[in-house]
């Protein structure tokens, strides 16, 4: 079990109103739970501008299946020496384009690369990469 | 097949030399290629700012999984009337922490509220809507 | 003078830590005035992506000062019924481009409509809107 | 007299159109305008993830003016020996609170730390940092 630390933290009245509300809006629980969303979104981002650091990244791909070419390209890069793989997902959208999720694992330098790499590929419509810190989330 | 038209654009010289340089770094083959990703971008994120678009999302969840309410209340969600969830993946991560994409249709406005109903969720540490825009890409 | 409530927020040891060593990096004297910069940053963003809430705006603009169509342009627009500028800065980056900061007051969606036009002149070459929130900081 | 190149760009129809419409509706007159637009976005993004590029930044701060502190602390790391001030220029928004841009230059390490610094000040509301790249625009 995780140890839980207890603290006091200041601020206006007004600024807590303004927040209790937003978070109601939300659907939170709790005032720490939604701060301590807060703090986890600004870790994550501090270490994901490191290039070095060891992340999980969900990259969302669209892309039209009737270019051939592209699920061989997909396929080799997932077989990077650099990057590891988990899984991933495919979904048919319509007549003619697919929704790819490839969850891998690696150093955030390499998987933007690599997320350069399949965001270029001719039929690839949309990439976004989604960066995830790996440790003390 | 897609009809496809040809466009002159011009620009200075230097614009497009550093311009081939970015691309060919990123593993473009091709200049087309690569306006036609910012134009698909431009539209996508202009689609996206209008509450009422259909979109296609997936949605990346890290949360840790002894907190036993979630996997209830992610279900829950997921059977909402007004998004229809298409299919889901789930990973772990490690010995506390599981990954989870779920990818739904419905209006953006609704999913930006799913979205944070599901992020609130107590013990979900981190959450990424990639909205995607449904059509004309 | 505001008044001040203190309030308890708890948290694992470990994410404790992790933040604390965060918020020395960037300079931060005391924890609760950390966190109330992340409750007013998600504040903000939350009121900035409701299209009628009232906001400040600082456009940031680069362009070519030879584009002679430009600063008419600028001039027209700043007239404009909706919005009202407060003030703006002029600045000579080199033998072409100029930056350039126009503050102004409006309703959010107004103020992106006319972001947008500013941006779309011929010879703008970079545009920002940062949107402000005007109220409850 | 920059040196005017002109390419051609094939793309599918309906793509073509989207783009059109959003443009006109966005106030472009033509659409090398609009492309060159999208070009010059995606490499100063490029060339900012850089920590070590030379750029210019206008930073927006608001804050209250009474935290008396703050206009001291501003000053001394204006004179930061890393970075060159250009400009500011000081906005009255209401009672409490001012709006303040300042425009330096630097490599972007050093104005992304400096930013930091500035957010941190005790009393500083909200702050943004506008990175704009200095060349090859």
């Amino acid at each position: 079990m995780a140890q839980i630390e207890r603290v006091g933290v200041s601020l206006e009245k007004e600024l807590l109103g303004a927040f209790d509300k937003l978070i109601a809006g939300k659907g939170y629980q709790s005032r720490s739970e939604a701060i301590r969303d807060l703090i986890r979104q600004q870790l994550s981002s501090d270490r994901l501008s490191n290039e070095k650091a060891e992340a999980v990244a969900a990259v969302v791909l669209v892309y039209d299946h009737h270019a051939t070419a592209i699920m061989e390209r997909l396929t080799e890069l997932q077989h990077s020496h650099f990057l590891k793989t988990i899984s991933s997902l495919h979904i048919h959208l319509d007549h003619h384009d697919c929704l790819e999720v490839i969850v891998l694992r690696g150093k955030v330098g390499e998987i933007n690369r690599m997320g350069d790499k399949l965001v270029s590929i001719k039929g690839v419509k949309l990439g976004r990469i989604n960066l995830l810190a790996n440790k003390g989330l």
